[in-house]
């Protein structure tokens, strides 16, 4: 946590961006790199008919972190996700609840 | 969005229903058919130690939209599916929050 | 439902669990066995540049059940992932509204 889990995108395109990516949200969240999960679900996409590309989109999975954090998360990520020359994109966050969290079969919250 | 994710189908089949699926959904929402996504997830499905047909799953992913359009939205689903002879499938809405959701890294919701 | 949707985990360790796993599950919540989905979903996780083997991670999509049943839950899930020698892994629930789902096109609950 949190995840970034991304659909529609090249896993070399991820590749490229992730090392400054998560340094940096790992700087807006305050908390170590090695929490962050990028992860490239395996979908295909229907449209009129046809198979086409996937639309590219993020949903980021975390713990809820108020809007300030969440602006500043995806200004990042959409800086990164435009340096790769891909114009159109789009983010959403949905929140786990602390006290439906388990770490190794523990829950980590009341 | 509304994104529908597909566990448990054949790609050539959503192919098939695409079309006069997502033009019944648009005038259900009163939107663009551009703004409906179709996406087959990837997995693989176990039961008593064996792979199995993963079940007939869709999760649609959008705004909140109310109970009377979610009965018509997945009315017309359903029809589409059973078209294709699938006697059984689930269906279940989940809803992104409008404060939490960037198009192109900018939020579009107070 | 119960969904148990696994990422990072080989098919044939859940395959190895799925049986024992499941019977216990069933008796948690006291329902049948073949409500139960078990799903490994097909993706490519990436860190410091390259691609990396995803994170253990398993998320419960099902109705609230409470805070009780949850714990008996992981605690069970846990001690099968353990089984397999995983040092490591997350677990975390979400919950499908009742009035959002849907069986074969039709509304279970008001």
């Amino acid at each position: 946590m949190p995840q970034l889990l991304f659909r529609g995108f090249n896993v070399e395109d991820i590749c490229q961006i992730s090392k400054p990516l998560v340094d940096e949200l790992a700087e807006i969240c305050d908390c170590g790199t090695d929490n962050f999960i990028l992860e490239c679900l395996h979908s295909t996409s229907i449209f009129d008919g046809k198979v086409i590309e996937t639309f590219p989109f993020i949903e980021v999975k975390w713990f809820e972190r108020g809007l300030e954090t969440r602006d500043l998360f995806s200004t990042s990520i959409a800086k990164y996700i435009q340096s790769l020359e891909i114009p159109e994109f789009e983010i959403a966050f949905s929140t786990f609840r602390e006290d439906s969290y388990y770490v190794n079969g523990k829950r980590c919250f009341d």
